[in-house]
């Protein structure tokens, strides 16, 4: 039986180290991918990336070990199986904020022999994996939904019940900004800290696994250690910017006394 | 009466800190652009970029005030003038080992008016510099000969010596291989520390710039402030890279045990 | 008064016979057209195609006289009538379960003046087919739904009475799956060939078309003289798999003991 | 405080002039955007644009000072999400005929702290705009429905009260079609003439900006003169169609004798 | 036999009317070859075009009667075959200053059977033409250098005798730059009208076509009076560029009194 | 060390079965890849593949354990360095006439410690390979130069004496034309049988591999028999071709009288 290789390090009590892509170049995911990650992302929501490049995407980490998943626009039946039939592995679905969207999502993973709606067709996925795709399906697709609003806060316990999800995912920009806060990842403040653990919690006690979605390496570990299953941290726009941003700091000089002006444009 | 916007910049003696962009992706182009750096060049040699790609990384440039450059593939004068009229207001050109290969360059970079062999049609640089272009076109499109070979080293004094001929360029992993060193950047090796001097020395008794190719900030401050007029540092693939692994390695821990087997594949 | 060539065809109690496309290629779409099919279905559902690389098969099977159309991911509004625009001459949809399911879809593809909800502004169809397309354009545009589950078996005849509706299509692959069975196509069994032949009476008794997706060029014949109007072979993928790999075993001779060691990567 | 510049513009009571583009090239997105429109807006709807070309479309806007804006292809949530998340400042969605339907549309465009739905993670805009596009996003973004229907007719006043909405757009093609004509633009018949002013009325009292599809240059100045705020003359396939057949007219001179044959194909 | 269709036009004494492609998109090299030229080239010099977009403009020509053509970057083997295999029916080749030049433009476009050095491979040209492609290759590819500066005029009879050329074609921009002129096209000056003459005479009195690139419809034609086989009239980009600022001047009045800040950027 | 993964094969005089790619695109390349060759090579010359989509078949590749390898226009030193830095690890050349072609060819993909002038960046080779590859490159990248004019037949023994070349490989569409025949593979005439032997021996005595392109399985198989250490099958296009044109007359009835009329062009 073949099964997504997250399961297996999951049974170890691991934690997944996961990378998001949001650059549409296979160039750049393959780089991304050739790291060391357990697993790769493809972001079609907020990434600018949409099927014809996420499918280079996929490709270019089915050249390492890293498992390939991939982020959805929106919880809509076309592009997740689409993605699916590319090869994805996994699909995190943003803003599943009651038990019935939870149920729809998984119904869009899961061939009619698991109790879903997906059509049969994996094109790319029956050549990646191999002929086991059709009938180990459910172990090598993980179903992940994002909890993200103050209504799926609510509602957690209850998503987390929806039969044949796999997980739940916190993107912690969101939920801030619902909770009435600036949007923020990485917090310390009481109130998104207790509804991160409740939201693991809901998790644990289904049997689920759980995500977060961090800005910094550190703060991914500490979540690792809290009991988080799947943790991200940034996503390569991020963090190429930044690498650039400390690069051009260090050619100049700590005072920044040489910066171009990058306030106004006017260039060629 | 318009000109390159880094001359004005070295007329006060300053140092440009150059991106070097290998990521074929209008998107990784644009976060590279924006992050403050005086010029931005578009590697169709050893990037993973082509006429297609590099047009759309030129273009992102264009949504900034950095300045656009591209490293040309060789010699050749059909991608050359395809570079330039797409917008690059500066050409790199790899592996000038002659005076006569600097000459021809030269040509392939100047219009009929000012003594070259470009043929006239600079339909993108028409639009994104404004009409003055083609009269203006000497002071605005620099010309950059890369020192690389031992046999460029020989020569470096008549080739910098080449009418028409902007700048010089060191390209230090070429240069290193070709003195018989492992290919590296960087350098304190006393052979590679000479060369580039007695380069640096021969760009500044001709009245041409400077520049160089770094993997870091403070190597690449370093040569500015040597006298070097073009600082490059690392480039997007690279910084990238580094960044993804420090990320996964914070994620991890420091012993690293956790890691992702990546020396071989299997994965999907 | 202009109308789809099919309908010429299926005049004169023709079989019409069906190419399908997964690679997203303009020049593998042109040369899939180019072999002789009545018509072309570029396949954005289980395709690895989505909306600017169906385009570009699109215009490719335009150089030939093959009739252009799109399978669609879902039962969308958005991408049906984008497809539409590009000059698509026939939708087929997947999934159509109900007669409610069945009259959207017709709804979709319908301007105002045919009763239904399309958007007007068909710009590439208006250059291929010429300014008579909107008057025409419900001759011209084939609307065929896909009946591929237990359900829509159960709903077939009301399905087939959906106003506006020109045919009906099986897709063996999920309708053997709902229906308990392995999924496949060509298939002999009593219970896949008497839901074939309930749902080929429904399109019949409704004066709809009848299609149906095959695996081998006799099956297809066979369905073709059983009453099948569109008989798709393959696509174009599979073919493609099937000849490298006869290929090869006829370069390395029938006992294979030549052969290269697929199952496990680790090549560069 | 940021705002869309559009705002600025009809605060002085002038009108601004839109492009519209359909031609999938960031090229031709450039050329269009540096002739002096006060906004461009890129159609993925019947343009042949979807989000990959999009998002070239978007950037190549950004090297202008002309405000980006999208026309959306439905009222979905994912690609609308996208688009905003990518640099549009600007949504027109088609085929709002309820304010149920406007109210969706709203709440698309508007992240939770505007009392909106939108997810978080604009990864271009925050570039293109910078920092305070959180913040100011709800002056930043314009969010205009589409009055395109004889039911949307009929709902107009009460659209046109949806809370958070910007502005109401005509699409004279398919309200014509809608209601009985032959589809056209620029009408002086005088149920269309009506329709427009009526809501231009509605607009107008609601304090929502009106917009209006055009045909040519004169017509769209009308418009401006009468009220309309946003005036869009045709669209770049349209007018380099026109341009091109001018130009072979004239070079042929007027009585056409030498024209080619373009009835038929039958070349290479 | 199969040929050229333009020979057959020439044999008629009519003139052929010329489009020059250089946006990068199969959907405006749709549009324009759709609009009743009798040839569209390629532009891969000056256009904004590489290879794999010129394949995909060759494409969308193919769905019209317009004979397809290609300006190459230069005098390269490489690109000139791949153009050719792509299906391209003549080649355009810049500063063809000697004939020695010229006779290796000719050799690079025909096969050994033809005397030329051209590799055999038509991939493309042998399905839009058809097996034919081969044997009549020669009267199917033109073979045109284009006259553009100083010492190709002084050279332009030599040049005209070389056995196998098809045609002279006069690049006017390159031409007036390359005389001590600015650059610019429908030129009166009487040292441009001279060449001009000098050059056609050179053609006709060996038997090739003669061809001339023009900025306007009029000037192409009085060209085509003065004896021109083939005039083309401007580009996309210059047609799209000039048609969207006059629908901008119609749209604001003639004043211009509205008109957009297109002098600095800054927008978003 | 490292190696190419050919060589250890040709060390047991097993002869390797190499695929051939034309298509543009990643996903046909995957699905060829996946096949079990033992190389797969993308042609840049007659292929319809240029840098761009080159870079994504190669990515494709490396999905699997076939050994990528590239086919280059022409002896041009850009595009041969550009392919090995994307991480071809063979470069088969056309029309390799003569010793100093052969030993320019040597020079361009050979880094200056293994004598040559390939310049030093090899961005995804170090990916796809590893940090060994600049030590281990001589033995990685096989420099195998094509013998198909009549010139190089009759240089054959001393093109085979050039120090660093690794095999000479047969072209016989383009030998057989310059011979004096109908341009064909599978040759059976004496002319061309001898001259492949000569070629065979010519390798053979100077330590080289030989290769052919055949049109068959069959074909190919004999002359791995025959002793030709790399034979390559037919190519994607054609497979394709062959292949769908097969399924249509399987259902359509050997009698074909149900054929479409594919002579002439007149559809949408």
């Amino acid at each position: 039986m073949k099964e997504n290789p997250l399961r297996a390090l999951w049974r170890e009590d691991r934690t997944a180290v996961n990378a998001w892509l949001t650059i549409p170049s296979g160039h750049s995911a393959e780089v991304m991918a050739n790291q060391g990650w357990d697993s790769v992302t493809v972001d079609t929501q907020h990434g600018l990336i949409h099927f014809d490049t996420a499918l280079e995407c996929l490709r270019a980490i089915s050249t390492t070990n890293a498992v390939p998943m991939a982020r959805v626009p929106w919880n809509e039946p076309g592009i997740i199986m689409k993605l699916l039939d590319s090869g994805a592995l996994g699909i995190i679905c943003p803003m599943i904020n009651t038990p019935d969207e939870a149920a729809e999502l998984v119904s869009y993973c899961r061939f009619a022999h698991d109790g879903g709606a997906r059509s049969f067709g994996p094109t790319r996925a029956l050549m990646s994996v191999g002929p086991d795709y059709v009938k180990d399906s459910k172990n090598l697709v993980l179903v992940i939904g994002m909890i993200e609003t103050q209504q799926a806060l609510e509602n957690v316990e209850s998503i987390a019940a929806t039969p044949g999800l796999d997980g739940l995912y916190i993107g912690p920009g969101d939920l801030s900004l619902s909770l009435g806060l600036t949007p923020h990842q990485d917090s310390r403040e009481p109130i998104m800290v207790e509804a991160q653990e409740r939201i693991l919690a809901a998790a644990k006690s289904n049997g689920l696994i759980a995500g977060i979605h961090n800005a910094s390496g550190p703060y991914a570990r500490e979540m690792g250690e809290k009991g988080f299953d799947l943790v991200t941290v940034s996503n390569d726009t991020r963090l190429l910017a930044a690498a650039a941003k400390a690069a051009i700091t260090a050619a100049r000089g700590e005072d920044g006394s040489n910066a171009a002006d990058t306030g106004s444009r006017g260039g060629y």
